[in-house]
């Protein structure tokens, strides 16, 4: 317990909690589906409430943090909307407790199934952005899990009138519950927990996600950086590479599927680059560059030197690293080197070389000829995501429905033994 | 780091084994087949010298350490023909790199598919058994991982010698590395290292296993414990629960699929007890019984009655666990609180029962009407195991070749962006 405890009262909430974990294993797809939807109504109805408290939010927020931060706090009637939207979308995705992932009868008669089955208790711990809330609730609770949610002080108030609404709408006992104590220790000493919690989901900064891979006992996906690269061919169709290289980059720099680090053949710089960074001087992209590329780009504005360090940095932010590279060898290993295993693509018009590039690159996500931003729950048709998991236990890239549950063998027999 | 830092040479030695993981993720199931078979040619070949080398180390053995220790630590013509054919069933199970798990056509045209690929970097800390070695990693071969392995000291000679013919029979670079330095600190100082490995996978007993989960920083897959239960209903076929119950107590009780704990509905206690009973007296099983067992088995040799410490623990031995319960709930309750999450059965002629059984009970492995002895990557058809996983992430049951990777996203486009 490294001397970390948790107040009994607290720690009796959460054995209910755990409690109705058992109950939750069984709910019909219907009756959770009815619940969402419920929640989802529920918000646009008492919107005016979840707002005024979200202006208590941002009013107590210190002028000092960015406009991002600010940003990520803010809700306003359409993010309202769209939470619902999105609550509504999972009541429309297939439930998948219960999916048989294999069935078989062994050659001495037992009947074996591999049954999909929910992971439990899942404990989420997230920074501002209030409508992680409803989200990550919704894809635990429709794939059979309670869940218990910590998110950041800034948004405390706005938060307890969304767990307000939830436990409204869910009835007794609640199948989540939100962890309204602020101290950090609490998280500490939940992540000794291994006895009450089956997984633990960070979502957040490096230094969140380094605390608790440190401190955690039980598993965790991890939701971390993205440095994703895009590699242009010679081979490659110039318009088409300026087209995925601007979406890949510029579309919504902020998340991590978006580009941080383009690497340019040789052979095409000349004619690439400048062509790339005409469409991106609107935007005041900035631009780091390694000397060749720096050669092709030398005097234009927003241009200078990338350091060492920049290959390894993810911006998140409207700022690429730019290298020119002799070949396809020298773009592996420069991933190989720099990537963060999340999303990476390849331009070409020669499909040996993309399925060369698809089978040596070792990413969640590995594109030819389209934008990385698509590693994405919604996009690749999983209805949602709890995250986008860079480790390769359990799950690579998005954290859908189905990544919230675990096949179990069911067997029926006859008295067979061995 | 915590202070405790790698050899320069053995960082080196793990870098090189790391680059290699990268060729193997694209060799041919031809070539890894091949390979198996020649090891197993090679151990075979060459087992005199293996079988010197754990002399040496049995002799080396304090005579204080006890039988069943020595008994894994042992070699013999017979276990060495029995790791050579496990090499052999290896090589002809289905190579699992590159299996498409689902592919589909987004509605932007996107081309996208779920491909399976290898972990990367197996960390492996074992106990005595120097079969485990070639098990260990053929499975991680075959599924295109390179392994990491770490033994126990007492088998460090045997090991020597089978990392040699590892060696000769793969060439260079090897897809394996044998850690020959045995300070734990080793151990300690790797599994900080998630830059290195991609996963640890502990196999022994629970001070190991708590160690590794308390000190790793990267993912791994848990060979726990397996405190499992046989219920046996008032509906049962009472010899057929007798056979069963036997065969998943008695049979191989050193093992985690074995059988800790029986309950018994009060309705067929008193003729299926005395019944098990007189089956278990030649082996000498022990009883650890409830108040209501000991009135039906009261004055019986090798009965006594059980403290609660009994319901918790795992004996591993000819050690049996009773307790008569009311009813299906009561029993569901027992394993619920005391359940490792690894292997329950039940015995009845009630479907209706055994569905719920089967729902309620939250393990890897939920029998009706077999012996929990079954929770074996050989007897699912998995064609061997690298251990079994009591934890709820990426794995539930015994860890086989597909366990070994993850599917990831291969995606086509024609320009798509966001």
């Amino acid at each position: 317990m490294s001397g970390k405890l948790l107040a009994p009262d607290f720690e009796s909430d959460i054995r209910r909690l755990r409690a109705c974990a058992r109950s939750q294993r069984s709910l019909s797809a219907d009756r959770k589906n009815a619940k969402l939807r419920e929640l989802a109504e529920a918000l646009v109805r008492e919107s005016a409430r979840v707002l005024a408290a979200n202006a208590e939010d941002l009013a107590r927020l210190p002028a000092t943090q960015p406009a991002a931060f600010r940003d990520r706090l803010t809700l306003n009637e359409q993010r309202i909307a769209g939470m619902a939207e999105s609550l509504r979308q999972v009541a429309a995705l297939p439930d998948p407790v219960g999916e048989i992932v294999e069935q078989k009868i062994l050659a001495n008669g037992l009947k074996v199934r591999r049954v999909r089955a929910p992971l439990g208790v899942i404990f989420m711990v997230f920074e501002s952005r209030p409508n992680v809330i409803t989200e990550a609730f919704s894809l635990a609770y429709k794939s059979g899990n309670v869940i218990l949610l910590r998110g950041g002080s800034e948004s405390r108030a706005t938060a307890d009138v969304i767990y307000e609404l939830m436990q409204k709408t869910l009835g007794e006992p609640p199948p989540f519950l939100g962890v309204r104590d602020y101290d950090r220790d609490v998280v500490a000493a939940l992540l000794q927990r291994k006895d009450l919690i089956d997984i633990t989901v960070p979502r957040g900064g490096e230094a969140l996600i380094d605390f608790v891979q440190r401190t955690a006992l039980m598993p965790i996906i991890k939701n971390d950086r993205g440095l994703c690269h895009t590699y242009v061919d010679d081979e490659a169709d110039v318009d088409m590479a300026v087209k995925i290289v601007h979406n890949a980059k510029v579309q919504r720099p902020g998340v991590c599927n978006a580009l941080e680090t383009l690497l340019v053949h040789e052979k095409v710089a000349s004619t690439f680059l400048p062509k790339l960074y005409a469409t991106t001087e609107s935007v005041g992209l900035q631009w780091h560059v390694d000397p060749v590329s720096n050669q092709v780009l030398k005097g234009l504005a927003r241009v200078q030197p990338a350091s060492e360090k920049d290959w390894d940095t993810e911006y998140l932010d409207l700022i690429l690293n730019c290298r020119v590279v002799k070949n396809l060898d020298e773009a592996l290993q420069h991933i190989e080197r720099y990537g963060s295993k999340h999303s990476e693509a390849i331009v070409t018009a020669n499909e040996t070389k993309a399925r060369r590039f698809q089978d040596e690159v070792d990413a969640a996500a590995v594109y030819w000829n389209a934008s990385t931003r698509f590693t994405d729950g919604f996009e690749l048709g999983l209805g949602g995501e709890l995250g986008v998991s860079t480790q390769k236990l359990h799950v690579r890239g998005p954290v859908g429905l189905r990544e919230l549950t675990t096949p179990r063998w069911i067997v029926d027999g006859r008295g067979q033994i061995r």
